[in-house]
């Protein structure tokens, strides 16, 4: 941090800028099915500050849910509405978002729903800041490099193992050489249909590295996770994602014992930094895998990447919405070296394509970067976007109290 | 269960009640401050079934948000409306809540506000399984007996020593026997100043027992939180409430080897069972303190009761609401021996006050005892809240979403 206040001042930027408004985008494909598809609708943020610059983020999140956050009555001095750690406030160095962030812990500390808000509304002051100082988030962050990841494509499993293998053969002749498969009611029934589909996914990779997301479909249950373990040795699986509920250390720790070869992953569900840290202190996960939409941030998500370098964990992002917050993402943790590997939605919706101007494609190596522009890196299409947007209208006692633009 | 399996048999009840209607009424003060004051609003759960039966529950979260959660587009597979885990369901056994619990943590893992909402909506189910089989909840849930607990008068710090003092004076006056004061700045100023405030509370209590709540004060700071211990001790503390954020088990077990004579206490942040047993688990404390209105109802906190008890810590409800709210956090641990203590709020709102038809008042002995009518045992007065009532109105896309009477 000490790089990044020296360059501050260098710039002789001593003013910071102060939040005036914060709008809230929320966008649908016209039919939302109940698929595993997290990128079927998308709440974006935009906040803009009296110097006329804007910064915009994303909540991977209910979107209507987190727009009442924002905008609900108070309910006493520990469960007040997102809005009031922000409106109003100012900042000028990355403490200042740490500020708001602690800020926004106490004052909402009831409303259980703030931290996915908070999410979107942290990423976009990120962006703003880097715009006011000129300088891209990573840099901001402290990081002194912007290293590139190794992305691995992220798929869901095919109805079938022959859907399983065409998916999986697509990726690497797309030039993908890590691919991960999951949900599909993986683990939810007969061991043998676990084992096509798992043979399938090798099979349609060949030697590309291979990890598998359960989607906590075995609850609590350590022995019908262990059940799958020698399946997922034979396929040569890298890390058994989600076994569990996100918050049964116990059962991942066990699990972890009973599986020395296939290593566990898993945090995307942390909505605060202490959750991730848990599931690496007492959960035994060699992975942990943090959404920058639900975890508090990017600040919360840089603390728990340090944390995990710090403990010899990887540290990966969970991205399965638009390259607006997949950029957020990278940012985290674009200067862990440790940490190498990236999430990469390959099946995004056409309305979370729409997002943003430019999509986000691996170099010539293959390889993805945060992008080095200032701020985030990427420009949120809003025409694009157009066609997806839905009005919400709140109001209590007949006051309207949505600030939500369409 | 198989006492109340057979029992039910015995009754020849072999149909189940269809939930038709679940409906949200939101009530609150004219004025709402920024006081730690749980009290100031309040979110009651109407469910009526095909029977014409009705059971009410009261969620302890923000309103809006809780109601947001109720009925907002769903996002996929797992972020769906609480409404889709309960609206056609039929319910006979008390297994048949505790499935539609587990349905909601599957379809809604990723609405983080679910949990809030579902608590209302299980405790109302539990109330109107009850009303169907007229049976009091607490025999629904396998207890053989309906033990009484000794209440403690849960109050704030009064802005000086000498207010501490006479609120606690005025509750072992009115015949409490234990007395909890909290919040009021407590833990964040100069140590003198909470050294006044807990000489004040154990002079005005007398030989009382005596509980302080520090409501996640010192967040993570383990050596703040240790400078007060003997401040503590000297005044006979029993426990030291919540000294750190919930999730931060690492604090609570430092702080906890810190402090053999005053026990922690900690768990009503719990919005699922886990997390309360990690509480217990990694945080070390004695005395774990359950919201039924946050931790996903009766079932969760039941759950978490017999869970303490195994494990040798004494359960005890979180109650900062209405008395409907309070019969609900006693049913759930009616039968648990080992767990004395009732938390008794003592300065309710008038619109808390005016949930119920009756307030629940501790007996000849000063013991408190779940209600022993059918369902909860207490009814709530429309009429009375009737002038607190507050109109919401939800609409995505045009649509009307809200299904909140008023």
């Amino acid at each position: 941090m000490i790089v990044v206040d020296s360059m501050l001042k260098g710039e002789g930027t001593e003013d910071g800028v102060q939040i005036n408004a914060v709008d809230f985008f929320y966008a649908a494909m016209p039919e939302v099915t109940l698929d595993a598809d997290g990128s079927q609708d998308a709440l974006l943020v935009r906040v803009r500050s009296d110097s006329g610059l804007e910064g915009w983020g994303e909540c991977e999140a209910s979107p209507l849910v987190s727009i009442a956050a924002f905008v609900t009555p108070r309910s006493h001095g520990v469960c007040q509405p997102v809005a009031a750690s922000v409106l109003g406030e100012t900042i000028e160095q990355p403490a200042d978002i740490a500020r708001l962030s602690a800020n926004l812990r106490r004052n909402s500390m009831d409303l259980l729903q703030a931290a996915h808000t908070w999410s979107g509304v942290e990423m976009a002051l990120w962006d703003l800041l880097g715009k006011h100082h000129g300088l891209p988030v990573w840099q901001l962050l402290g990081y002194e490099q912007n290293l590139s990841k190794q992305p691995y494509a992220s798929l869901l499993f095919g109805a079938t193992p022959e859907e399983t293998y065409k998916r999986g053969n697509d990726a690497v002749a797309a030039g993908y050489t890590a691919v991960k498969f999951g949900w599909g009611g993986f683990g939810g029934g007969a061991l043998e249909a676990d084992r096509d589909q798992l043979r399938a996914a090798r099979d349609g990779i060949g030697g590309a590295q291979l990890m598998v997301d359960a989607g906590q479909i075995w609850d609590d249950d350590v022995d019908a996770a262990s059940l799958r373990i020698p399946l997922l040795e034979e396929s040569g699986v890298l890390w058994l994602e989600e076994p569990f509920s996100p918050y049964d250390y116990r059962a991942h720790a066990e699990l972890a014992r009973r599986s020395p070869n296939v290593s566990l992953a898993g945090g995307e569900a942390s909505h605060n930094p202490e959750m991730a840290k848990n599931l690496i202190r007492f959960g035994g996960v060699r992975f942990v895998q943090i959404d920058t939409g639900r975890v508090g941030g990017i600040g919360a998500s840089k603390e728990v990447a340090d944390f995990a370098a710090a403990e010899g964990v990887t540290y990966v992002n969970h991205s399965f919405t638009s390259h607006l917050a997949l950029a957020a993402s990278l940012h985290a943790f674009a200067g862990q070296a440790s940490s190498a590997l990236c999430e990469f939605p390959l099946a995004l919706s056409p309305l979370a394509r729409a997002v943003t101007t430019v999509a986000l494609e691996p170099d010539a190596e293959r390889r993805v970067s945060a992008p080095g522009g200032p701020g985030l890196g990427v420009s949120v299409d809003l025409a694009g976007v157009g066609q997806y947007l839905r009005d919400v209208e709140i109001r209590v006692g007949g006051e309207l109290l949505t600030a939500v633009a369409v």
